[in-house]
C-alpha cells in the first residue's frame, strides 16, 4: 500500500503559470483568431546573443572530438572557466571575494530555490515577503513544512510578511524571530529592488535571530542605478547568513537553456539539535553530488560567453531592450490612469488593478477584452490580490501594441 | 536558529564517487607520473556521434533567430518531436503503448530516481537490492525515511534483498511487503539482467502488495539479446505498478550532455490516509512543473537525433564498442582465474576479488600497483563486499593495457 505525500494535497489550485496556461489556451481555443500577447510569464523572447550561438556550437564540436569530449560535470556543477567568470564579473567588481566552491552551477534557480529547503530541518519556520514567487512557498508545503492553506491562500506555519505601497513593497524584517527568510531583489512579482540600507537591515536582522536569508538575485541585471547593491554579500555580514541565488535566465536569455548557480558561503552554519555548528556549503554539496550531475558542457560554455566583452555587450542590449520595454509599460499605463510601480530596476510592473477588481477578474477582462496576458497578482499571495504584473519580456511591437489595448479595454 | 535537516548526518562517508575520486587524487598526486586508466566510476569515453553534434549545432543556430528561439520548455519537460521520438523508437517496437503525458524529460536519471521519492508519503517502505545504485537509498535517508546506518552500512528500515551469485544477482521479491521497490536492470553495479520471468515475479508481488516498482532501466541499450525485456512495460499489469526510468546518458554519451525521462503511467496511483486513490502521474508532474524547467532546446534536439537512423546507428556503434570492451575484460580476467559476472548485457563486470581481499582493499591494491581504477563493491553495500566493479567505459587501448596490469597485481 503505497502512501503518497498527502503534503502535496495541501497545495492550492495548481501552480500559477500552468493556471495561466489552461485560461489561455481555452481563451484561444473559442476565439483562434484572436492575436494574443503575452505579457504574463517572465520568458525571454529575444534570440540568444550571437556569440552565446558561437560558444554552443563550438562546445557541440569539442564534444564530437576525442580530445574535447567531456562526460559528467564537476561535483560542484561548476567547470573552472565558468566559475572563474562568475567570481571575475559577477563579484569581484562589486567588491565581493568569493572562492571557488562557494559557487554551485545548476540548471536554474526555480530549481536552488526550490531545492534549498531540503537542507534545513522539518521544523524551520519560513518567512517569505507576500506577494512570493510560489516556489519558495509551494516546495516548503511539498517538504511538510506548514499546515492548511486558509481562505486568503495563506498557508498554516508560514511567516508571511506584506510587501505593499506603503512599505515601497521592499518590507522591513519582522519583529521576531524565524529560521529561513526568501528575499528576491529585484523582485519578482512587484518590480521592487532593496537598497543598501534594507538589505542591512535584513542581515541585522538575520544575524540577531541566526537565521539564514535566501536571497534571490535572478533579476540583479535589470538593476539601473549602480549605487543599488547587486549581491547580498556587498552588506557585511551577510556572508554568514545569507544564501545567494544568480541565473543567465532573464540577463541572457537562457529561459530554454539552463543554467543559473547558488553561492553558498563556507562560514554559513545551521545547527543541529545538539547545538553543534554544520556548514551548510557541506549539506548543499551533498545534496548535489547526490542528486544532481552539473548542466550540460554545451551549457557551461554559452554561461561563460556571456562574460566576454562581446557577450557582456549583446546581453547587456537585450535587457536594455527589455527595460525600455518596462519603461513604455510603465508610462504608457501611467499616463492613462493606472498605478504603476517597478519596472524601473525590473523587467515586471506591477499595476493597481482598476476600479478595485480582483486580479483574477483583472487578468480575465485583460485576456478577453485586450487579449493581453498578465498575471494576477492573487496567484503570488494574499497581498498581491488588487494588482497585476506586466512582464516587459515581448518585442517592442507586441509591448507598443498592448498598451493601447489595455487602455480601451479598461477605459470608462 | 536554523536547524538542519539532521538525517543528512545519518549518511556515511560521503558518496561513493566522490570518495574514490579523492583516493584517486591522492594516489595521483604521490606518483605523479602513473598512467592511471580508469574503469571505476561509469562514464562514457567516445565523442558524441556526429549527428548529435549537428543537431546540437543546428538547434544553437536556431535560438539565434527570432522564428527559431525557445524560451521555458513544456511542463511535461520534453518538446514534441522528442516525446514521439521515445514513443515510437523506445516503446512502441515492445508493444508498449504510452501516452505522450506519461513521458516527463529530465536532466537525468540520476536526478529523477533521486526525486521521486518526493511524491511518497514518509512512512513508505523502501526495499532495495544490495548491492545498489545509492542514489536511491541515500536520498532516502535525506528524506527521513530510514533510521542510522548500522556497522554493515545499512540503514535501519530499508529493506535489503540480497543479489547475489546464488540468485544470479537478480533477487526475486520478498516474501513480505514493502511501498517502493527500486529495481535496476541491466544492473549497475553487478551487471545483471532481469528476464520476462523475473520480472513478471516482481510486478505480481507489486499488485499483491499494491506497491511501486522504480525501475530503472539506465542501461537497457546494452542489451544484446532481444527475447529479453527491455522496458518493464512488456510485462502485463506493470503499467499499474511501476514507474520507470531511461536515461541518453550511456546509450548515446550523454553524461556531460544531461538528457533522460521517467515514465509514469496515468493509471498508477498510492494512496491517502483515508484510503483515496491518487494518481502519481499528477503527483510528479505537480512537482516537475514546481521544481524543474525542463531541459535544454539544444538538449532535446541532441536526443531527438539519437532516434535518426544515423544516430541510430552511431550510438549503436558506441554501445558494440563498449561491450566489446566488456568482453575483453571478462574474458580477459576470466582466464587469468578470476570469477567475473555480468558485461553480457550491461557495460559493467563485476568481479569476485580474488584472495578473499575486501572491496576497498582490491580497490587500492588495483589502483596502487595496477593503476587502474575500479569502484569497490562495498561502496554500493554490505552484499558487494569481496567484489569490485569493472567498467567497460574507456578507449579499447586503455582496456587492454589494464587487463595485464591487473593480472600482474594480482599474480601470486
Amino acid at each position: 500500500m503505497t502512501r503518497i505525500n498527502e503534503n502535496y494535497r495541501k497545495l492550492q489550485a495548481g501552480y500559477l503559470f500552468p493556471e495561466i496556461g489552461r485560461r489561455v489556451k481555452a481563451f484561444q481555443a473559442e476565439h483562434p483568431d484572436a492575436q494574443i500577447i503575452r505579457l504574463g510569464i517572465g520568458d525571454v523572447t529575444l534570440p540568444l546573443a550571437p556569440t552565446v550561438v558561437q560558444a554552443m556550437q563550438a562546445a557541440a564540436a569539442e564534444m564530437g572530438t576525442a580530445e574535447g569530449f567531456r562526460g559528467y560535470g564537476p561535483e560542484h556543477g561548476a567547470e573552472k572557466f565558468l566559475v572563474e567568470g562568475i567570481l571575475e564579473n559577477d563579484f569581484a567588481p562589486r567588491g565581493v571575494t568569493l572562492e571557488a566552491d562557494e559557487i554551485f552551477v545548476s540548471d536554474g534557480s526555480k530549481q536552488d530555490s526550490g531545492n534549498i529547503q531540503e537542507i534545513f530541518g522539518p521544523d524551520c519556520t519560513i518567512a517569505v515577503t507576500d506577494p512570493v514567487y510560489p516556489v519558495y512557498v509551494d516546495t516548503n508545503v511539498m517538504a511538510g513544512r506548514t499546515g492548511e492553506a486558509g481562505a486568503d491562500g495563506r498557508y498554516a506555519g508560514i511567516l508571511y510578511i506584506p510587501a505593499t505601497e506603503e512599505n515601497g513593497f521592499v518590507p522591513p524584517p519582522p519583529d521576531g524571530p524565524a529560521d529561513v527568510a526568501y528575499l528576491c531583489s529585484p523582485n519578482n512579482p512587484t518590480g521592487a529592488v532593496a537598497t543598501r540600507e534594507d538589505l542591512t537591515q535584513w542581515v541585522a536582522w538575520a544575524r540577531r535571530h541566526d537565521a539564514v536569508i535566501v536571497y534571490d538575485a535572478a533579476y540583479d541585471a535589470f538593476i539601473q542605478d549602480p549605487s543599488l547593491p547587486r549581491s547580498i554579500y556587498e552588506i557585511g555580514g551577510a556572508e554568514a547568513c545569507a544564501i545567494e541565488m544568480r541565473s543567465f535566465s532573464k540577463r541572457a536569455g537562457f529561459t530554454g537553456v539552463r543554467c543559473a548557480y547558488t553561492v553558498v558561503p563556507k562560514g554559513l552554519t545551521g545547527t543541529t539539535e545538539s547545538g553543534e555548528r554544520v556548514a551548510l556549503n557541506d549539506l548543499w554539496l551533498r545534496r548535489q553530488s547526490t542528486k544532481f550531475n552539473s548542466v550540460p558542457y554545451v551549457v557551461q560554455r554559452a554561461a561563460a560567453a556571456v562574460f566576454t566583452p562581446e557577450g557582456q555587450k549583446q546581453t547587456r542590449e537585450q535587457v536594455d531592450y527589455y527595460m525600455a520595454n518596462a519603461a513604455l509599460i510603465r508610462d504608457g499605463l501611467g499616463a492613462a490612469g493606472f498605478t504603476c510601480f517597478g519596472g524601473e530596476h525590473a523587467p515586471y510592473v506591477w499595476v493597481r488593478t482598476p476600479e478595485g477588481l480582483a486580479s483574477w477578474d483583472c487578468f480575465d477582462r485583460a485576456l478577453r477584452e485586450a487579449h493581453v496576458v498578465t498575471t494576477p497578482g492573487a496567484g503570488f499571495g494574499a497581498c498581491g490580490e488588487g494588482y497585476v504584473r506586466i512582464s516587459a519580456f515581448n518585442s517592442r511591437e507586441n509591448v507598443e501594441a498592448a498598451i493601447p489595448r489595455i487602455r480601451q479595454a479598461f477605459a470608462g
